[in-house]
Protein backbone atom coordinates (compact mmCIF):
# COMPACT_ATOMS: atom_id res chain seq x y z
CA UNK A 1 0.00 0.00 0.00
CA UNK A 2 1.32 3.37 -1.00
CA UNK A 3 1.59 6.55 1.44
CA UNK A 4 -2.01 8.25 0.06
CA UNK A 5 -3.52 4.75 0.25
CA UNK A 6 -2.07 4.64 4.23
CA UNK A 7 -2.85 7.99 4.69
CA UNK A 8 -6.38 7.45 3.82
CA UNK A 9 -6.91 4.63 6.59
CA UNK A 10 -5.29 7.36 8.66
CA UNK A 11 -7.89 9.89 8.37
CA UNK A 12 -11.13 7.04 9.25
CA UNK A 13 -9.21 5.90 12.23
CA UNK A 14 -8.75 9.57 13.08
CA UNK A 15 -12.32 9.94 13.02
CA UNK A 16 -13.79 6.69 14.63
CA UNK A 17 -11.66 7.03 17.22
CA UNK A 18 -12.08 10.97 17.67
CA UNK A 19 -16.15 9.71 18.25
CA UNK A 20 -15.55 6.83 20.25
CA UNK A 21 -13.13 9.51 22.63
CA UNK A 22 -15.88 12.16 23.10
CA UNK A 23 -18.54 9.74 23.63
CA UNK A 24 -16.18 8.16 26.40
CA UNK A 25 -15.42 11.60 28.18
CA UNK A 26 -19.23 12.29 27.80
CA UNK A 27 -20.31 9.22 29.79
CA UNK A 28 -17.83 10.60 32.42
CA UNK A 29 -18.73 13.99 32.56
CA UNK A 30 -22.52 13.09 32.30
CA UNK A 31 -21.96 10.57 35.93
CA UNK A 32 -19.99 13.30 37.23
CA UNK A 33 -22.62 16.20 36.53
CA UNK A 34 -25.06 13.83 38.15
CA UNK A 35 -26.88 12.16 35.23
CA UNK A 36 -27.83 8.35 35.22
CA UNK A 37 -25.58 5.08 34.58
CA UNK A 38 -28.07 4.09 31.98
CA UNK A 39 -26.99 7.04 29.79
CA UNK A 40 -23.42 6.43 30.48
CA UNK A 41 -23.92 3.16 29.59
CA UNK A 42 -25.28 3.49 26.63
CA UNK A 43 -22.67 6.55 25.69
CA UNK A 44 -20.14 3.77 25.93
CA UNK A 45 -21.48 1.24 24.26
CA UNK A 46 -21.63 3.95 21.30
CA UNK A 47 -17.93 5.11 21.99
CA UNK A 48 -17.07 1.06 22.01
CA UNK A 49 -19.01 0.66 18.43
CA UNK A 50 -16.86 3.52 17.13
CA UNK A 51 -13.72 1.93 18.51
CA UNK A 52 -14.60 -1.30 17.02
CA UNK A 53 -14.56 0.09 13.50
CA UNK A 54 -11.12 1.62 14.28
CA UNK A 55 -9.58 -1.78 15.74
CA UNK A 56 -10.83 -3.17 12.57
CA UNK A 57 -8.68 -0.67 9.99
CA UNK A 58 -5.98 -0.92 12.11
CA UNK A 59 -5.91 -4.97 12.34
CA UNK A 60 -6.25 -5.03 8.26
CA UNK A 61 -3.14 -3.38 8.04
CA UNK A 62 -1.03 -4.94 10.70
CA UNK A 63 -1.96 -8.57 9.37
CA UNK A 64 -1.14 -7.13 5.57
CA UNK A 65 2.59 -6.15 6.82
CA UNK A 66 3.16 -9.36 9.15
CA UNK A 67 2.65 -11.16 5.77
CA UNK A 68 5.42 -9.32 4.33
CA UNK A 69 3.05 -6.89 2.37
CA UNK A 70 5.03 -2.73 1.99
CA UNK A 71 2.79 -0.08 4.29
CA UNK A 72 4.30 3.06 3.76
CA UNK A 73 3.96 5.21 6.61
CA UNK A 74 3.39 8.57 6.72
CA UNK A 75 2.36 11.16 9.49
CA UNK A 76 -1.67 11.09 9.18
CA UNK A 77 -1.38 7.24 9.83
CA UNK A 78 0.81 7.61 12.74
CA UNK A 79 -1.18 10.58 14.17
CA UNK A 80 -4.33 7.77 13.49
CA UNK A 81 -2.49 5.14 16.08
CA UNK A 82 -1.99 7.78 18.38
CA UNK A 83 -5.62 8.58 18.44
CA UNK A 84 -6.59 5.02 18.72
CA UNK A 85 -3.97 3.69 21.20
CA UNK A 86 -4.40 6.66 23.36
CA UNK A 87 -8.41 6.11 23.47
CA UNK A 88 -8.17 2.48 24.12
CA UNK A 89 -6.32 3.48 27.33
CA UNK A 90 -9.15 5.71 28.09
CA UNK A 91 -11.19 3.04 27.79
CA UNK A 92 -9.31 0.77 30.95
CA UNK A 93 -9.26 3.81 33.18
CA UNK A 94 -13.03 4.97 32.35
CA UNK A 95 -14.50 2.09 34.25
CA UNK A 96 -12.21 2.98 37.26
CA UNK A 97 -13.64 6.90 37.20
CA UNK A 98 -17.05 6.08 37.02
CA UNK A 99 -16.53 3.57 39.61
CA UNK A 100 -15.43 6.26 41.71
CA UNK A 101 -17.88 9.19 40.88
CA UNK A 102 -20.72 6.61 41.52
CA UNK A 103 -18.99 5.23 44.63
CA UNK A 104 -19.16 8.67 46.30
CA UNK A 105 -22.94 9.74 45.66
CA UNK B 1 10.99 17.85 4.84
CA UNK B 2 13.81 15.58 4.97
CA UNK B 3 14.42 13.14 7.85
CA UNK B 4 17.03 15.61 10.23
CA UNK B 5 14.38 18.77 10.13
CA UNK B 6 11.30 16.00 10.65
CA UNK B 7 13.78 15.04 14.29
CA UNK B 8 14.24 18.43 15.11
CA UNK B 9 10.53 18.80 15.14
CA UNK B 10 10.60 15.55 17.09
CA UNK B 11 13.19 16.73 19.71
CA UNK B 12 10.89 20.02 20.33
CA UNK B 13 7.68 18.22 20.47
CA UNK B 14 9.58 15.76 23.01
CA UNK B 15 10.28 18.72 24.76
CA UNK B 16 7.55 20.52 25.02
CA UNK B 17 5.30 17.87 26.02
CA UNK B 18 7.40 16.19 29.03
CA UNK B 19 7.27 20.22 30.17
CA UNK B 20 3.16 19.48 29.83
CA UNK B 21 3.45 16.03 31.21
CA UNK B 22 5.78 17.36 34.56
CA UNK B 23 3.42 20.16 35.02
CA UNK B 24 0.28 18.37 35.01
CA UNK B 25 1.26 15.29 37.59
CA UNK B 26 2.67 17.61 40.08
CA UNK B 27 -0.99 19.53 39.65
CA UNK B 28 -2.79 16.40 40.43
CA UNK B 29 0.24 15.36 42.79
CA UNK B 30 -0.50 18.74 45.09
CA UNK B 31 -3.49 18.61 45.53
CA UNK B 32 -3.41 15.22 46.41
CA UNK B 33 -0.32 16.26 49.13
CA UNK B 34 -3.14 18.71 50.33
CA UNK B 35 -2.00 21.78 48.54
CA UNK B 36 -4.72 24.56 47.17
CA UNK B 37 -6.27 24.06 44.27
CA UNK B 38 -5.11 27.77 42.89
CA UNK B 39 -1.70 26.19 43.28
CA UNK B 40 -3.00 23.09 41.29
CA UNK B 41 -4.76 25.52 38.44
CA UNK B 42 -1.57 27.70 37.73
CA UNK B 43 0.89 24.58 37.24
CA UNK B 44 -2.39 23.46 34.73
CA UNK B 45 -2.65 26.92 32.82
CA UNK B 46 1.77 26.36 32.60
CA UNK B 47 1.43 23.00 31.24
CA UNK B 48 -1.33 24.10 28.68
CA UNK B 49 1.14 26.40 27.80
CA UNK B 50 3.77 24.36 26.69
CA UNK B 51 1.35 21.74 24.96
CA UNK B 52 0.33 24.40 22.97
CA UNK B 53 3.37 24.84 21.84
CA UNK B 54 4.05 21.67 20.94
CA UNK B 55 0.70 21.02 19.17
CA UNK B 56 1.88 24.30 16.95
CA UNK B 57 4.52 22.35 15.84
CA UNK B 58 2.48 19.04 15.32
CA UNK B 59 -0.73 21.16 13.37
CA UNK B 60 2.18 22.60 10.95
CA UNK B 61 3.67 19.44 9.57
CA UNK B 62 0.48 17.82 9.63
CA UNK B 63 -1.00 20.65 7.21
CA UNK B 64 2.32 19.95 5.11
CA UNK B 65 1.78 16.37 4.25
CA UNK B 66 -2.04 17.20 4.19
CA UNK B 67 -1.07 19.22 1.16
CA UNK B 68 1.20 17.03 -0.36
CA UNK B 69 4.71 17.61 0.88
CA UNK B 70 6.73 14.41 1.88
CA UNK B 71 7.44 14.80 5.57
CA UNK B 72 10.45 11.65 6.04
CA UNK B 73 9.17 10.05 9.51
CA UNK B 74 11.51 8.76 11.78
CA UNK B 75 12.08 7.36 15.24
CA UNK B 76 12.47 10.79 17.26
CA UNK B 77 9.62 12.30 15.34
CA UNK B 78 7.01 9.22 16.56
CA UNK B 79 8.34 9.15 19.79
CA UNK B 80 7.30 13.08 20.16
CA UNK B 81 4.05 12.48 18.90
CA UNK B 82 3.23 9.64 21.44
CA UNK B 83 4.64 12.49 24.29
CA UNK B 84 2.68 14.60 22.97
CA UNK B 85 -1.06 12.58 22.44
CA UNK B 86 -0.53 10.41 25.78
CA UNK B 87 -0.06 14.10 27.67
CA UNK B 88 -3.07 15.10 26.01
CA UNK B 89 -4.81 12.36 27.32
CA UNK B 90 -3.58 13.21 30.56
CA UNK B 91 -4.97 16.76 30.41
CA UNK B 92 -8.41 14.90 29.79
CA UNK B 93 -8.17 12.56 33.17
CA UNK B 94 -6.18 15.38 35.32
CA UNK B 95 -10.08 17.30 35.78
CA UNK B 96 -11.53 14.13 36.92
CA UNK B 97 -8.53 12.93 39.43
CA UNK B 98 -8.72 16.54 40.81
CA UNK B 99 -12.52 16.81 41.42
CA UNK B 100 -12.15 13.22 42.86
CA UNK B 101 -9.62 14.35 45.39
CA UNK B 102 -11.14 18.03 45.56
CA UNK B 103 -14.62 16.28 46.59
CA UNK B 104 -12.84 13.78 49.23
CA UNK B 105 -11.37 16.31 51.53
CA UNK C 1 18.75 -1.48 11.11
CA UNK C 2 16.17 -2.76 8.14
CA UNK C 3 13.00 -2.92 8.36
CA UNK C 4 12.66 -6.66 9.65
CA UNK C 5 14.91 -6.04 12.38
CA UNK C 6 13.06 -2.93 13.42
CA UNK C 7 10.11 -5.08 13.33
CA UNK C 8 11.35 -7.71 15.31
CA UNK C 9 12.11 -5.51 18.65
CA UNK C 10 8.26 -3.56 17.71
CA UNK C 11 7.30 -7.41 18.60
CA UNK C 12 8.98 -7.67 21.91
CA UNK C 13 8.15 -4.24 22.41
CA UNK C 14 4.70 -5.09 22.44
CA UNK C 15 4.99 -8.40 24.20
CA UNK C 16 6.67 -6.86 27.22
CA UNK C 17 3.97 -3.81 27.69
CA UNK C 18 0.97 -5.74 27.36
CA UNK C 19 2.41 -7.55 30.05
CA UNK C 20 3.10 -4.61 32.00
CA UNK C 21 -0.13 -3.39 31.19
CA UNK C 22 -1.89 -6.19 32.33
CA UNK C 23 -0.34 -6.34 35.71
CA UNK C 24 -1.07 -2.66 36.45
CA UNK C 25 -5.22 -3.03 35.43
CA UNK C 26 -4.91 -6.28 37.76
CA UNK C 27 -3.26 -3.98 40.12
CA UNK C 28 -6.06 -1.85 40.45
CA UNK C 29 -8.63 -4.25 40.15
CA UNK C 30 -7.38 -6.10 42.74
CA UNK C 31 -7.34 -3.31 44.99
CA UNK C 32 -11.17 -2.38 43.94
CA UNK C 33 -12.40 -5.67 44.46
CA UNK C 34 -11.42 -5.40 48.27
CA UNK C 35 -7.73 -7.61 48.06
CA UNK C 36 -4.58 -6.26 49.96
CA UNK C 37 -2.38 -3.23 48.90
CA UNK C 38 0.50 -5.96 49.15
CA UNK C 39 -0.74 -8.07 46.36
CA UNK C 40 -1.04 -4.82 44.51
CA UNK C 41 2.00 -3.84 44.97
CA UNK C 42 3.75 -7.29 43.96
CA UNK C 43 1.79 -6.94 40.72
CA UNK C 44 2.75 -3.25 39.83
CA UNK C 45 6.46 -4.42 40.56
CA UNK C 46 6.32 -7.22 38.25
CA UNK C 47 4.67 -4.85 35.75
CA UNK C 48 7.56 -2.12 36.00
CA UNK C 49 10.01 -5.47 35.45
CA UNK C 50 8.51 -6.27 31.97
CA UNK C 51 8.37 -1.94 31.30
CA UNK C 52 12.02 -1.87 32.06
CA UNK C 53 12.81 -4.56 29.35
CA UNK C 54 10.58 -2.91 26.98
CA UNK C 55 12.12 1.05 27.94
CA UNK C 56 15.42 -1.01 27.20
CA UNK C 57 14.69 -1.93 23.79
CA UNK C 58 13.07 1.67 22.99
CA UNK C 59 16.54 3.42 24.50
CA UNK C 60 18.31 1.53 22.17
CA UNK C 61 16.96 2.34 18.99
CA UNK C 62 16.61 5.92 20.19
CA UNK C 63 20.38 6.36 20.74
CA UNK C 64 21.27 4.16 17.35
CA UNK C 65 19.06 7.02 15.33
CA UNK C 66 20.83 10.03 17.21
CA UNK C 67 23.96 8.44 16.31
CA UNK C 68 22.77 9.00 12.94
CA UNK C 69 22.28 5.01 12.19
CA UNK C 70 19.29 4.56 9.61
CA UNK C 71 16.16 3.02 11.78
CA UNK C 72 13.93 2.16 9.19
CA UNK C 73 10.59 2.43 11.10
CA UNK C 74 7.25 0.33 10.20
CA UNK C 75 3.69 -0.26 11.49
CA UNK C 76 4.86 -3.11 13.88
CA UNK C 77 7.40 -0.94 15.22
CA UNK C 78 4.99 2.33 15.52
CA UNK C 79 2.52 -0.20 17.11
CA UNK C 80 5.18 -1.40 19.49
CA UNK C 81 5.73 2.41 20.67
CA UNK C 82 1.70 3.48 21.40
CA UNK C 83 1.80 0.40 23.67
CA UNK C 84 4.75 1.31 25.71
CA UNK C 85 4.16 4.92 25.64
CA UNK C 86 0.28 4.89 27.07
CA UNK C 87 1.59 1.94 29.77
CA UNK C 88 3.82 4.21 31.02
CA UNK C 89 1.11 7.01 31.12
CA UNK C 90 -1.40 4.36 32.69
CA UNK C 91 1.34 4.04 35.30
CA UNK C 92 1.59 7.71 36.07
CA UNK C 93 -1.92 7.34 37.03
CA UNK C 94 -2.43 3.95 38.44
CA UNK C 95 -1.02 5.42 41.35
CA UNK C 96 -3.58 8.46 42.03
CA UNK C 97 -6.48 5.68 41.41
CA UNK C 98 -5.11 2.96 43.86
CA UNK C 99 -4.67 5.96 46.30
CA UNK C 100 -8.32 7.36 45.99
CA UNK C 101 -9.52 3.37 45.92
CA UNK C 102 -7.87 3.32 49.54
CA UNK C 103 -9.27 6.41 50.89
CA UNK C 104 -12.54 5.33 50.03
CA UNK C 105 -12.27 2.31 52.27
Amino acid sequence: MNKEEVAMVGFEIVAYSGEARSKFLNAINNLKDGGSMEESEKLIKEGEASLTKAHKSQTELLAKEASGENIELGFIFVHGQDHLMTTVMLKDILQHLLNIYRNEE
